[in-house]
C-alpha cells in the first residue's frame, strides 16, 4: 500500500518536475530507484545462489550461505533509470525547439529559437559518456565478481571503465590546466594562475577513476559497511552541492547540478541495497557495486572539476588505505583475512590479530609499531619479560575502531564508523570553504 | 610475425585516417579488434568452464565439452574499442576548434569558426547513444547466459535494451513519420507524402530491437552458423552502403556513413569470433553474441532511417522464423532439440525429426503438411497403406537445407546456408534498389 503511494508520489514530482527543476524528477526516479531495486532483489536472490555467486557470512553463528554480487541489481536499476531520465533533464529545451511538445514559452517558441534554448548537445554527450562509464565498470565489476580476477588485474579495470569519460572529455572538453594556489603563486614570484597538465591531466583522471572505486572496495568486510559509506559519501556530496546551489556562481550551480542529478538517484538504489545489506545481511554487495558506486563519485568529480574535494570528502578511505600499507606491502605479516574476528559465545566482534611469532615483522619497523601503540593507533601485544612483539590488531579501520570503542555487535560497529565518516565528511565541507578559500584567494561560494 | 605486421597497418591507417575519411580508421580498429578477441578467446576459455559456462557439442562423436558465451569477448573488445574509437571519427572538428591540435587548415582556424566545422555534438550523441545500446544489449545478454532466462523473458531483452537509444532519439531527433508510398498515395487519392505515426513509431523501432537480435538467436544449432549469418549480414550492409557512400545524395551519405562505421569494426571481431566457433567449434558464442550482433543492425537500421531495407536483408531469419511457427506454436509437435541430427557413423547430419504418431499434429493442420510436403517445404513420412502422417523433418532452416541437398558435414552444411543468406542478400540489394524505386516513385541512389 505505502509503496503504491510512494509511486504515486515519485511519478508526480516527475511529472510536474518540469515546471521546477530537474532535481524534482531525480527524487522521484530515486523513488523509483529504490522500489524497483527493492522488489528484484528478494526475487532474484535465489538465481544468484544458483549459479555459484554466493558467500559465506564468517561473523554469525554457523556462517550461513549469502547469495553474492547483489549489487550488480541495483546498478543495473539505476542504469536504466538514468535513460528514463534524460528527457526530463532536457526537458526545458525540448518543449520550446519540438513543435506540439508544449506551450511552456509561447512567445520564444514564435521567435526564432535563442542561444538559451537551443539543445544543449554538448551537456548530453556529457551525460551520456557518464553513464556509459558507469555501465562500463558494472560490466567489468561483474567480470571481476564472475572470474575473480587477480588483485593487480582488478585494481585497474576502474580506469579501463573510465575510458569513455576521458574520451569524451577530451573531444568535448579538453581543459587540461589546473589553477596554481595563491600561495605557491607567492612562493615561486610567478604571475600565473594556471598550469597546463597536458596528457599528465588524463592520467591523473584516471587515477581518480582507479582510486575512488578501489578504496571504497577495501574498507569492507562488515554487513553494511560497503553500501553505508557510499550512502554517507552521497550525503556528504549533496550537502556540499546545495551550498553551491544556494549560494554559488553560475559555472559552479552547472557543475554541482550534474553532481545532484547523478548521486540523488544514485541514493535511491543505495538505500534498497542497504536494507537487504545491512545487519543481519541478507545478501551481499559484490565488488560491482563497489566499483559502480566508487565511479559515480570519481565522474562527479571529473565532470564537475572539483577533484581536489572529491579527495577530500575519500579522508576515511584514504586513512584506511594508508593505514593497511605496512600490512599490504609486507612490513608486517598480513593474514589472509583481516575483517573482525567473531566470537561466538557473546555474539560480540573483536579486532582480528596478526600474530608476529610465527611470522615476526621486519625488524626496522618494530619501533614503528610501538610507536603506533603509543599513538592507540594499533594495539600491541608485547612479551613483559622479553620486550619481543608477541601480536598486534589487523591494520584497518574497521579493527581500529574496535580498539578505540572496545568490542561491539556487528551493527553497532558498523553504525560507529558510519558515524565517523560523516562527522569527517562534515569537517570536510567546512575545511573546504574555509582553509580552501584562503589556499587558493576565492571560493566559488559567495557567503552572505 | 604477422601479426605484428597487421597491428602495424592497422595503426598506421588510424592515424593516416585524419587525412582521408573515417573508414579507414574504422578498418584499423576492426584489425585491432579482431587481434585483440583473437589473443584474449584461448586466454580466458578455460575461466568460463570454470565458472560453469560450458555447453556440450552434440554433433561431435563423444559430445565434448566446449567454453559458452565466449561471444561475449568479442562484445566486449567492440564496446572498448568504439571509445577509442571517438576521437577519429571527430577529427575533423578537432583540430579545428582546439587550439595546437594540428595545423590542416590554419585559414580556418583563424577565421571565426564557421558552421561546417563547429563540433557536431547532435552526432557525438547519436554514437554514444548507439554505442549504449549495444552495451546494454551486453548487459542484459550476460544476465541471460548467466541465469538461462525464460523464453518469454529473453524474448523481450533486447527491446530492454533499446531503450537508451529510443529515448535519445525522442530527445535528439523526434521525427517519427513515414514516408507513403507513390502506389499507396495514388490509391488513396492522397497528396500527402508523409504520415506521422507518433508513439507507434517508438514502438515500430522497440519492435525492430526486439526483432533483429532473437531472429539470429533462432537460426543456430551448427558450429559457426551464428557468427556466420552476422557476417554475412555485414557484408551485405557494407555493399549496400557502398553503394550509397559512392552514389548517394548527401543526407543518405551520412546516414550510411554512420552504418559503415558501426559495422567494420563489428566485422573485425566477428571474424575472430568465426574462427574459433567454425567447425569443429573450439566455442560456443552464446545468446550475449547473438543479440549483440542482431542489436547492430537494429541501430544502424533505426539510426540511418532504412529500417525496410534492414528488414529485406532479413529474409533467410525471416523465412527461418515464419516456417518455425507451425512448432513453435503446437500445431505440430516440437521437440525440445530442432537442431539436426548427427550420425556417428558417417559423420554426417541429418535431417531431425519430429515424431507424429505419439503426438499427432493437430488435425486441420494435416493438410498443410502434405501441402508443404508437396511444395518440397518439409520431408513427410506418410504410412502407404493408412496414409496417416508418421513423421516430418523439423521446421528450421537448418533442416530444410538438408532435405533439399542432402546429408552434409556439418561445416558443409553452414557453408552452404551462408552462401543461400548471401545470395538472398544480394538479390535483396537489387530489388531494393529496383522495386523499391518504383514503389517510393525515387530512390537516394542517383545511378549514372
Amino acid at each position: 500500500m505505502h509503496r503504491a503511494l510512494l509511486l504515486i508520489a515519485a511519478l508526480v514530482a516527475i511529472n510536474v518536475s518540469r515546471y521546477y527543476s530537474p532535481l524534482l524528477a531525480a527524487l522521484g526516479f530515486a523513488v523509483i530507484g529504490f522500489l524497483a531495486s527493492d522488489a528484484l532483489i528478494p526475487r532474484v536472490s535465489h538465481s544468484f545462489i544458483k549459479i555459484g555467486c554466493f558467500g559465506k557470512d564468517l561473523s554469525k553463528p554457523g556462517h550461513p550461505v549469502i547469495p553474492e554480487s547483489i549489487g550488480a541489481i541495483s546498478a543495473t536499476v539505476y542504469l536504466f533509470i538514468m535513460f528514463f531520465y534524460i528527457p526530463f533533464l532536457f526537458y526545458k529545451y525540448l518543449v520550446v525547439i519540438t513543435p506540439g511538445g508544449g506551450h511552456r514559452d509561447a512567445s520564444v517558441m514564435q521567435s526564432p529559437v535563442s542561444d538559451e534554448y537551443r539543445f544543449p548537445h554538448g551537456k548530453m554527450s556529457e551525460y551520456l559518456s557518464a553513464v556509459l562509464c558507469l555501465q562500463s565498470t558494472v560490466l567489468l565489476g561483474i567480470a571481476d565478481d564472475l572470474f575473480d580476477l587477480r588483485w593487480r588485474h582488478k585494481f585497474f579495470l576502474p580506469a579501463v571503465a573510465a575510458i569513455p569519460l576521458l574520451v569524451v572529455y577530451y573531444v568535448d572538453f579538453g581543459v587540461t590546466h589546473v589553477l596554481i594556489p595563491d600561495v605557491i603563486q607567492r612562493w615561486l614570484g610567478t604571475s600565473k594562475t594556471i598550469f597546463n597538465l597536458g596528457a599528465l591531466y588524463y592520467v591523473y583522471m584516471a587515477s581518480m577513476a582507479i582510486f575512488c572505486p578501489n578504496s571504497i572496495n577495501i574498507l569492507a568486510g562488515v554487513n553494511g559497511l560497503e553500501v553505508g559509506q557510499s550512502i554517507v559519501l552521497g550525503i556528504v556530496f549533496l550537502i556540499n552541492d546545495s551550498l553551491y546551489l544556494l549560494l554559488g556562481n553560475e559555472a559552479s550551480k552547472e557543475a554541482h547540478l550534474f553532481s545532484a542529478i547523478l548521486i540523488i538517484p544514485f541514493l535511491g538504489v543505495a538505500f534498497s541495497l542497504w536494507k537487504w545489506n545491512r545487519w543481519p545481511a541478507k545478501v551481499f554487495v559484490g565488488d560491482t557495486f563497489c566499483y559502480f558506486a566508487g565511479m559515480i563519485f570519481s565522474v562527479v568529480g571529473i565532470l564537475g572539476h572539483f577533484s581536489k574535494t572529491t579527495l577530500i570528502f575519500f579522508i576515511p578511505q584514504t586513512f584506511n588505505f594508508a593505514y593497511s600499507c605496512p600490512q599490504l606491502f609486507g612490513f608486517v605479516p598480513c593474514p589472509r583475512h583481516r575483517m573482525p574476528r567473531f566470537n561466538e559465545a557473546d555474539g560480540l566482534l573483536y579486532p582480528s590479530r596478526a600474530n608476529l611469532v610465527e611470522k615476526p615483522p621486519k625488524k626496522m619497523f618494530v619501533p614503528v609499531l610501538k610507536l603506533l601503540s603509543s599513538l592507540k593507533l594499533i594495539d600491541l601485544e608485547v612479551d613483559s619479560q622479553s620486550g619481543a612483539v608477541k601480536s598486534c590488531s589487523n591494520m584497518t579501520l574497521i579493527n581500529l575502531v574496535l580498539v578505540w570503542f572496545g568490542p561491539a555487535r556487528e551493527d553497532k560497529l558498523c553504525n560507529r564508523i558510519l558515524a565517523i565518516q560523516f562527522t569527517i565528511g562534515l569537517c570536510a565541507i567546512v575545511a573546504r570553504h574555509s582553509i580552501g578559500s584562503i589556499i587558493f584567494g576565492h571560493d566559488n561560494i559567495q557567503f552572505l
